[in-house]
């Protein structure tokens, strides 16, 4: 890795300002809007969900033009999601607001909302706060200011950068609930100054994304909300060989930096499956786990509880020989040959106490592998989302 | 439905016992023995799970001979699974034990385990129990009695019974966590006086099982031991043309008794799908819903947010038009063409704080019905699974 947490400042071409429209909490940020000088390439990846938010929608009228876009406009506290035509009109609304500002086309401004499900947008609010957001529009509006404008049940701001030669690519995100592989409520907003076409840029997201943001689960629930969006502005010039994967590993920095920040989570959980017959079979199984409420709790407890994982796995519907499967808990082997491998306890249980868990399997049955990530299950969870609404 | 929970002795033909082997904590029923006076047609159902416990395994070459059973001894404490070719040789050597005391054939006798995955039975404590057991067979053991020796972190005994004719139906079930489709960790002994042959049996048992105990979900995992037995002694005779429906709906009313006494659960909920496309649709869509976190924490705050369930139909797979949708919360329609109904909140909220919370879905898609259940999810089913093992 090559993270520059440090690079908390946007690429050049780029101009951001947050502010407080009053949607959320009074005096909390709660929009931004990101806006380039010149027409940026732009690529996305949006929620698998059949029940798609108006902004999504919006989104995918913007990009199917194949066109560079100026913008991208942001409010949290409200999703406008189940909100019908009339939601699609709100968001449409917003983009060519921002576009009359930014003297473009609505066509040219991305929109994305987030928050409580089946409200009504708040149109006055968000009108006053695409008013002012368009006229404190600056280069010098950090990364950490934008994460933190579109925090929901977040507890801390997200951001991250890397680089490749003279281009810079940071990415800000928001996300701790409803997180899942197919994207869940996550909303990540890349930015670069390369000089990237947006056909490349979309093979590269497309490239990042499964291994990356839909390999991670918090609660196994996916939102109709999900969007990943990158634009590059072309400032710095083509960017070196590298750049493919510096996006990737600053997508996988990022989903990461969800899964930590999971509704009350206390660790990040990676689940390897090696030694599966198919991509599906070893996905099966990592999903299962990093689903399976038992294997969380257990988790959360610093249980070292392995069978959890070896019924998660027996119910996941992946293919492999019981006899033959192995299980691997921080390093150590706990079960292989269809038996329990004696382990040093205590040792084990210490291990369990750590922030980073790893549980590993060998499935024996092929050459394929696949890593999901996922956090613990707390009480604390549960408390976040026993009352969120209402 | 006809429950006759103050029915809470044996069907003729049968004797039990229950005692405390010391494989849980010292001195609490752990042991259960039931007896048939005369060979008992029998039938049986078992977990999907691909990781078999080992006196699933014993079962199933029980019932392959298609022969009348004598017996069937279960465990608490230690589930006998993860164990190996050593495991299969205890649960054979506890079939063998109960079989020299009947004076009958060890594959005469069922085995169950459930509790911890991957240790060995203590099998002098289990040969101990099964001596005691033996000489304490009564067919004055109450339902009760027996149902509490199965419990594992049940909070309550749980056990109903149906006549059909002359003949009776009873049936013990044990069951909190790890609680799914595919009937997990899951325990049931249905005992009936009915001369009912062991085909017939099979039958009744494999119409049942998906609509009832197949139906449930706690927590979406699945253990390695699920059983449902179902024994009959033919000492009542011939039952009426009800009988399987009576069965049918005994099972309904004990899967749904494993719901409510859900880890830490504080309300049953009904999540009812109609108007799907085909059967899987319909299980897609309900199975969303019954395992998302979100919908169970919400349900748990009494908090009416049915945009969670929207969410989670969304991401289902299951075939449908979001525009023509319908979701029903406790009777009141919240949502349908695509928005939201204007509802009364405060009684929609209050309507939340029952016990019993009805969630249904009209897909508009076809003509498909499909009924699921869950409970909510607590603090409590957190802090209860969080420490199991160790």
């Amino acid at each position: 890795m090559n993270a520059h947490t440090d690079l908390n400042s946007l690429p050049a071409g780029f101009r951001a300002s947050a502010v407080a429209a009053g949607i959320k909490k009074p005096g909390r940020d709660d929009m931004i809007l990101i806006a380039a000088d010149v027409p940026a390439a732009v690529a996305g990846a949006f929620t698998k969900n059949r029940f798609v938010a108006a902004p999504v929608t919006w989104c995918r009228r913007v990009l199917e033009r194949r066109s560079p876009v100026r913008a991208v406009v942001v409010n949290a506290g409200n999703a406008n999601a189940g909100t019908g035509a009339a939601g699609l009109d709100d968001a449409r609304s917003m983009a060519a607001q921002v576009a009359v500002g930014l003297r473009c086309a609505p066509l040219d401004v991305l929109v994305s909302s987030t928050g409580v499900i089946g409200r009504p947008l708040p149109m006055d609010r968000v009108a006053n706060g695409i008013r002012t957001a368009l006229t404190g529009l600056s280069g010098a509006t950090s990364l950490e200011t934008i994460a933190r404008a579109i925090m929901t049940t977040d507890t801390v701001p997200k951001w991250s950068a890397r680089r490749s030669g003279r281009a810079t690519i940071t990415g800000v995100i928001k996300g701790a609930g409803m997180i899942h592989p197919d994207m869940a409520t996550m909303l990540c907003y890349l930015l670069t100054d390369a000089e990237v076409s947006s056909e490349e840029l979309q093979r590269i997201l497309d490239d990042a994304v499964p291994t990356t943001f839909n390999a991670i689960s918090v609660d196994n629930d996916c939102s109709t909300n999900d969007s990943v969006i990158i634009m590059a502005s072309g400032a710095a010039g083509a960017p070196d060989a590298d750049f493919a994967d510096q996006v990737a590993d600053l997508c996988r920095e990022l989903a990461l930096k969800c899964v930590a920040d999971g509704e009350g989570a206390t660790r990040v959980v990676t689940i390897s499956i090696g030694g599966a017959a198919s991509r599906e079979d070893a996905k099966l199984g990592a999903d299962a786990i990093a689903t399976s409420m038992l294997v969380k709790t257990a988790i959360h407890g610093a249980d070292p509880n392995w069978g959890r994982i070896l019924a998660a796995l027996g119910r996941s519907g992946a293919a492999f020989d019981p006899e033959r499967v192995e299980i691997r808990l921080q390093g150590m082997t706990v079960f292989a040959h269809g038996l329990p491998v004696t382990i040093e306890l205590p040792m084990l249980e210490s291990a369990m106490k750590q922030t980073n868990i790893e549980i590993a399997l060998d499935l024996a049955a092929g050459a394929v592998d696949w890593t999901a990530y996922t956090s613990d299950l707390s009480e604390e969870y549960v408390a976040i989302n026993a009352d969120y609404t209402s």
